[in-house]
């Protein structure tokens, strides 16, 4: 997974625990997509204490990744609602009673709100 | 949820974001069922510091979980694919067909793996 990418996912499961100025600091980064330096105009503060920030909020995100496996936990979950929706899509193609074609239909919806 | 239940769920998910000494003092407490005496005679310490260290961890679990919700999300995940099952035993009821029948049973065992 790309680091970028991943270090987003990571601050959706754990953003709540950070402190608030780190919170907004990532949000702006990796939400709004702001450069270093404007996140440090906003902040009042230097490019380097904003790159400082970003650095240890990564390091603080993947210790808790490292102790609760969230998001390894989500992504195997995922894997198991994509693979269940497939077979389900099986299964409709035999099937030609209608009213059991809307039942796995809904079934399917349902199962794609968790993914 | 009974208070003891709840907490005992907590420790489940975020216990590796407890120290060594107060995850091995809620271990013995609500996975091995011993008694505060029993708790601090194995510590070497009192009655009153081990109560106090479940205190402390039952707020610290409370905070977690007031942050990040996955004892809740997760209730809510497991009624949904409780809900998906009972569908898919109704849809069961309906087919005939032997190979259908094998693959709607398997995709439930798929979900039960999860719940």
């Amino acid at each position: 997974m790309e680091k970028r990418f991943e270090i987003s996912l990571l601050f959706d499961f754990y953003g709540e625990l950070l402190t608030e100025k780190q919170r907004d600091v990532m949000d702006l980064y990796f939400n709004n997509d702001l450069s270093l330096s404007e996140i440090a105009e906003i902040n009042n503060t230097s490019r380097q204490a904003t790159h400082d920030t970003i650095k240890t909020c990564e390091k603080v995100l993947l210790v808790y990744e490292e102790k609760l496996k969230l998001l390894n936990k989500d992504h195997k979950l995922k894997e198991t609602l994509k693979n269940i929706i497939l077979e389900l899509d099986n299964l409709q193609i035999d099937i030609k009673d209608e009213k059991m074609h809307q039942l796995i239909y809904d079934i399917k919806a349902q199962i794609s709100e968790n993914i």
